[in-house]
């Protein structure tokens, strides 16, 4: 559907030139913009049919799927409005979180964090009581009904919650507005995180079929080593919408891979940041999802000057193309491709994609090892049914 | 927010040239076309908010209005998409089946239609041997459940659903898949019927107003007049919908009136069908709603020779503008418009949109009597309780 597409959005100038190609044939070509919509659609329709075969009509998992569903709906809207009508900078940033909000208000899961072990010391305790301010009944029953736990027979309500915080030592539980807080600045940061970080052919779509990849081994892997349904079931729910998104994206990556015949749009940016955020919110493993997004992490560290206004931001911040070579040369605008090309010098388009993308490979891989070596998570669901 | 946008969407070039006004100054202004986008999102943020005051965290009727949600803003963005893009006209027909999916497939209602007595010595009969064709059982399950009947406890499942079909005598239950048929062709002839019974100022949204309005009073009303908790809640359900759509076309209303300073799009029309299909099957009142459709199908029926193509079909099918006298004429093609004007002669647009306005709600105030006169349904739920 992408080439036929491409003829619509160019009768209707939806088109970009590629500016990293200025000065070559290749740059005065119209290249049709916002493909992105295509493998939207076309992913609403596989993640509505797949919920005939994925779940029974009496699941509890129904209300949050269909809030995914909208959830990811509304934000190709908006994401497609913006790529056509140019909504302002500041209304941009609006988008992802009114878009999240079917979500925030169908979320009804547990509101546990989990961190890492030695961080516990620094975070776990402030957090705690700020949590036991709120209600420790509350906390009790969130954090039972977490890890199915039998109700505690002994104690006053904040006895047990104290008790239970203890023997989970690497989780704390936060207050509901607090974590949907938390769930709506998620959406807005894996939104507009994938959309800063591009600029080069097949970027904004190989960081995605990166990361969604890394989604899919972690549930997969997750599936095998637990034995906690309720666990397992979390994981399952996020393969029914990554799956899609990596199909999809695929796709478009063969269309958008340097040479581009087809741009993404911001469509695109938005509904990929969307989907990943909902499978890691409603998947209960947004720690894990927020390395996964390490490089973007590092990138918006890098804009936040420009971002915020303390340096002036030009209205495209990519690396500089010198058209006799052929090669790409860092600026000084605060970019992870402008930061790799200052450290590794003068690439092509290509290899400091492909460049970029090994890079996100490699910092998956981290997280994988991360969780492995320092955390111990694995070990926590069947230490917890044990105790259960 | 409709000045503001008109302003973004003028800039994108998405306009139309207002045709019932050609020959005059008017008839040269560019009117900002798709505004129907700006109430649509605005009403997509409203419903949702809605759930936080309308629903318990778990209530059973989360899972259908989170589907009803996402096929709204389905139907939205396929709307947008086709206002930019200008999708064929076969692709056209298809986007609300394909924006219906969601409540498809998260429907897990019963399946009964209720059909005006004097009919159901025709009709009932013939689909209640098919619909027992496929399972008695199921049938007599999905009867004691939508009636909340105790189960009877007397002969084979077949002769139970017999049984029961002849106490209920004005409603026959079908089979669940040719129920899901129904809501789709349901959703498809809303969204299309609206769409095409329009061409002046003020009609597509002028005759939603009216609509929603009728919808209103007949929830209202159906909520007044029953005790049964279920049927009160579906009404309720039907109403969290449709105020926020009768609020918001009020505000593009007073936009789109005679003379229009902006245009709705396809956006508007399919959002306002689908709506009203979506609070027409899941408030389980889909017969009353056709019935306040009455114009339409009328509409629908004169229209079928050109849209099956028995006759040439122009690209737009409106009425012949006299500069000279301000006057519209109608002309050989069949829509309800045209046909108007040949039996009640020349008519200005402003005072020929209040006219057909006004058949709209003759056509609902019939609907309001036939239900009373006839069918005598609201006797019903008080019968079946008292069964129960």
């Amino acid at each position: 559907m992408i080439p036929v597409a491409s003829r619509y959005v160019l009768k209707r100038s939806l088109f970009g030139f590629d500016i990293n190609k200025k000065g070559t044939p290749q740059g005065t070509v119209k290249v049709p913009e916002s493909l992105g919509i295509v493998v939207g659609l076309v992913f609403l329709v596989l993640a509505i049919l797949f919920q005939y075969f994925n779940f029974t009509a009496d699941s509890n998992w129904l209300v949050e799927y269909n809030a995914a569903l909208a959830s990811i709906c509304f934000m190709i809207l908006l994401g497609f409005v913006d790529d056509v009508l140019d909504v302002p900078w500041r209304v941009k940033l609006l988008l992802p979180s009114i878009a999240a909000l079917p979500l925030l208000m169908a979320y009804a899961g547990h509101t546990t964090i989990i961190i890492p072990k030695p961080l516990v010391s620094y975070v776990g305790q402030e957090v705690l009581d700020l949590g036991c301010f709120l209600s420790y009944s509350d906390i009790n029953l969130t954090l039972m009904k977490a890890y199915s736990l039998k109700v505690l027979e002994f104690g006053s309500p904040s006895q047990q919650a104290v008790y239970l915080c203890k023997e989970l030592t690497d989780s704390f539980v936060v207050a509901g507005w607090m974590y949907k807080l938390y769930m709506g600045l998620l959406a807005v940061f894996c939104t507009n995180s994938i959309n800063i970080h591009a600029g080069l052919n097949g970027l904004e779509v190989g960081q995605t079929v990166v990361i969604a990849s890394a989604i899919l081994i972690h549930n997969i892997m997750q599936i095998g080593a637990s034995s906690d349904t309720e666990y397992k079931q979390a994981h399952a729910f996020s393969i029914y919408l990554v799956q899609p998104l990596l199909a999809t994206s695929l796709a478009l990556l063969s269309y958008n891979w340097y040479p581009s015949s087809v741009f993404v749009g911001d469509t695109y940016t938005y509904f990929a940041g969307m989907t990943m955020a909902v499978v890691g919110i409603l998947g209960h493993y947004s720690e894990t999802l927020l390395i996964f997004f390490l490089p973007q992490v590092l990138n918006f560290l890098l804009s936040v000057p420009q971002l915020f206004g303390f340096v002036k931001c030009p209205r495209h911040r990519l690396p500089r193309y010198n058209p006799e070579t052929g090669l790409l040369t860092g600026t000084r605008d605060g970019t992870l491709v402008n930061f790799y090309l200052r450290i590794f010098g003068p690439k092509s388009e290509k290899s400091l994609c492909i460049h970029l993308l090994l890079v996100q490979a490699l910092g998956c891989c981290f997280c994988f090892m991360l969780r492995y070596f320092l955390a111990g998570w694995d070990k926590l669901p069947s230490v917890l049914t044990s105790m259960g």
